[in-house]
């Protein structure tokens, strides 16, 4: 198709990705990504964004196969996932957990062993157990992606929460970036913590003392209240609350949340002038964040948090599956 | 690839529609369209229905991306649009409302709003609310299909009932067409009456007086009964009755609606001999149609019209979508 | 494409393969098919996995569109099939009974009326209706390819079966096959037993009487115990018991159906020394089969066996829809 290989593709205004190779055969978590790694996904999606406003995506999948295996539900990831495997010209594939012979007992190691034999070019799982795309990676000769599993991690998005922060910031380094709500069992949060320490960037957890992570990564400091936490910010990314985990809190209810941890014009006003809020979706609108914030035309980057989904996934699918085309 | 832009197309024997510009943004009621253009789309399905026959479809969808948002149930609508966009060489993208993060509490607006922001090339969707495709549209930059919306409008079921009259019949204009059945709630029936008064035809609607429509096109009038709704009817239309519509009528149960409304062999002979009968399916034999009509392979067109969503669905994407090509 | 039609194709070092015409315009059971037909097939299946490891599959189904139409559960069917009708460039479109008009009471024969005038090049159907597949050949102009229907017939399993015997025993003739478990209620096992008596190979029905089938063909022999059922086979396959058989036999429960039925390797020892196993899935671990005969890397082709499914799916579509290209 007179594609360049990789690492000769030109790419634009962004020299210093042009010449890394990124030699990972899954993306399973952030740990082993390097500071490098990182950078050349980001300039990689920069250059999809580009190419997706120009209309002129090189299709670097053409004829490759992706299965999507999401055995939790999902809008933002799957959808964008999809979007990104079909504007490079790859087929979809689903497997669907209700129509599958898993309901007549399979184990989900053999389910996977099946899968494996047909020999998709890739596959992207959400799954609810903790390392479960580990687990597949061994089985599974193609590139694996991790679109969430447990609480553990959620790669795409902490690359897709770079990218957007980037894009707004200009750079990483020396960004503080706060965190609010259930950073306990958020596999956001856990993703977001370990890309932005590799980064250089400062991240205040704000939750109440039973939502707070125990393992925290060196550039975290916790906060239980949002007076002090968003003191300094450039950046404010809140989570869904999710009603299961207010009987755990000493937070009795939606109304109770939002007056302690609510993301509103007033308490927004606690952090810089010029930071910008980011929320990985879906919003509960009331409970976690205020309608006139979500929809705060200068300081919301959410519904363009949202649409980074589409590039930062086509750079991670390109870099894991488009090499040899 | 060589392909001719819209209004150089050579449309096969359908002169007047050749230079017509189709230059609405989005399918979303009948209203808008002028008689030209529902004669253009109806000349570019005839074209595609002849491609499709000669196995000679020009691919103007090539590297687009449909997608499909159904919150209610369709086998028709949905596979033919399905097909329609295949056959023209999209890709389809399902957004499926049984595993998205709708479960999770995000608002219709909110998900709309993401998915927006994955900007595909097109969105055919059907919805239970009044006018959910306008305000769809409303956030869009793409062109949105609505194939059908709460009791409103179905548009493209219009267009594909009025392409088969005319293929039949040779054109509408002083056609007279019944429509039997729950006009009162039927969307098929509101955009038919709608699409017909524009292009001459005129409309017997025959229903119980709970099962009639309050409002009305000029070019209607509301019978009773089928012996007077019938008499000079060129296209008998019968509805799918809803089960749970009886208890709103007087009529008790089926064998008393059949017994009223049911279109036999004997019901029929009251409209014009050479009448045909459509249906928009599904249908509920033995309780809105007998078999013997459904299958009559002189008077029935009712499978006709059902093939007939493909080119008339293809002549809408292609209208809409396809003409950067 | 400079693709060449099917009797020129250069079969890789099958040139009894090479001659042949596969006239059959469905495939709905294993019956109609000849020696020569079922050779063909295998030929064509083992060109095409040789395709798949070179990534050199001739995309003989470009542009056309498939239709999948699953009214029972599946796995292994469903995601080998559509992988294969990808690989070979076609494009799928599904139709899922939980959205469609089936749930408005539509006929399964109006369903299939309509489906059949939009048109799909091949329709891929499992039911659980007896013939369900024939009463669709009958409608549609395109092949019809039955994934299973019933208890009756399941042909592709038995052709990949058959593959998988051949590929590694050389030829079918002369072998000497155990089919475990419940015969009488398995469509597996009766495609089996029609595929391998055309080939010439013997049959030995191991099964607690209840389980027996009715009706053998001329080379099974049956047996109700594993010791005598075993001796001298080539090949033991066993099948997934359903536990809602076990009200029928005289088996109470998983752990006696497991202590007389089930496949250990102290069983197994009663078959031939380099006898190997088949399971066409899903696998019940622990009652009909236990762990270390599933996983022995010696002895189990189960995962080569559910592999093949993708090539000798290539096959048979390629056959029936690829002559064209």
């Amino acid at each position: 198709m007179g594609y360049l290989p990789l690492d000769k593709r030109p790419l634009r205004s962004h020299k210093q990705g042009m010449t890394h190779i990124f030699s990972h055969p899954h993306l399973l978590d952030i740990a082993p990504l390097s500071v490098a790694d990182i950078t050349h996904v980001l300039n990689r999606a920069e250059f999809f964004k580009q190419a997706l406003l120009g209309n002129s995506v090189p299709r670097t999948l053409e004829h490759k196969i992706v299965l999507t295996l999401f055995m939790e539900n999902s809008t933002r990831t799957r959808n964008s996932f999809e979007m990104a495997a079909l504007r490079l010209g790859a087929s979809l594939m689903n497997w669907d957990e209700k129509v599958s012979s898993a309901a007549k007992g399979e184990s989900f190691s053999d389910t996977i062993r099946y899968l494996a034999s047909y020999n998709p070019d890739a596959i992207i799982m959400r799954h609810n157990e903790y390392n479960a795309p580990h687990f597949v990676a061994g089985i599974l000769k193609c590139p694996v992606i991790n679109a969430g599993d447990s609480w553990r991690e959620h790669p795409t998005q902490a690359l897709l929460d770079a990218f957007t922060m980037r894009e707004i910031k200009g750079n990483l380094e020396d960004l503080r970036i706060a965190i609010i709500g259930d950073v306990a069992h958020s596999r956001v949060a856990n993703s977001n913590m370990n890309l932005l320490h590799k980064m250089g960037a400062k991240v205040h957890v704000i939750a109440p003392a039973s939502l707070q992570p125990q393992k925290i990564t060196p550039n975290v400091t916790v906060f239980d209240n949002l007076k002090d936490g968003l003191a300094g910010c450039d950046v404010v990314m809140t989570l869904r609350i999710q009603k299961e985990r207010m009987e755990v809190t000493e937070i009795p209810d939606d109304t109770a949340y939002f007056h302690a941890y609510g993301l509103t014009q007033e308490t927004l006003a606690y952090a810089k002038r010029d930071a910008i809020v980011l929320h990985p979706g879906p919003m509960n609108r009331g409970v976690e964040i205020a309608d006139d914030v979500a929809d705060d035309p200068e300081r919301s980057a959410i519904f363009q948090q949202g649409a980074n989904g589409v590039p930062v996934r086509m750079a991670v699918l390109d870099l894991l599956m488009g090499r040899s085309v």
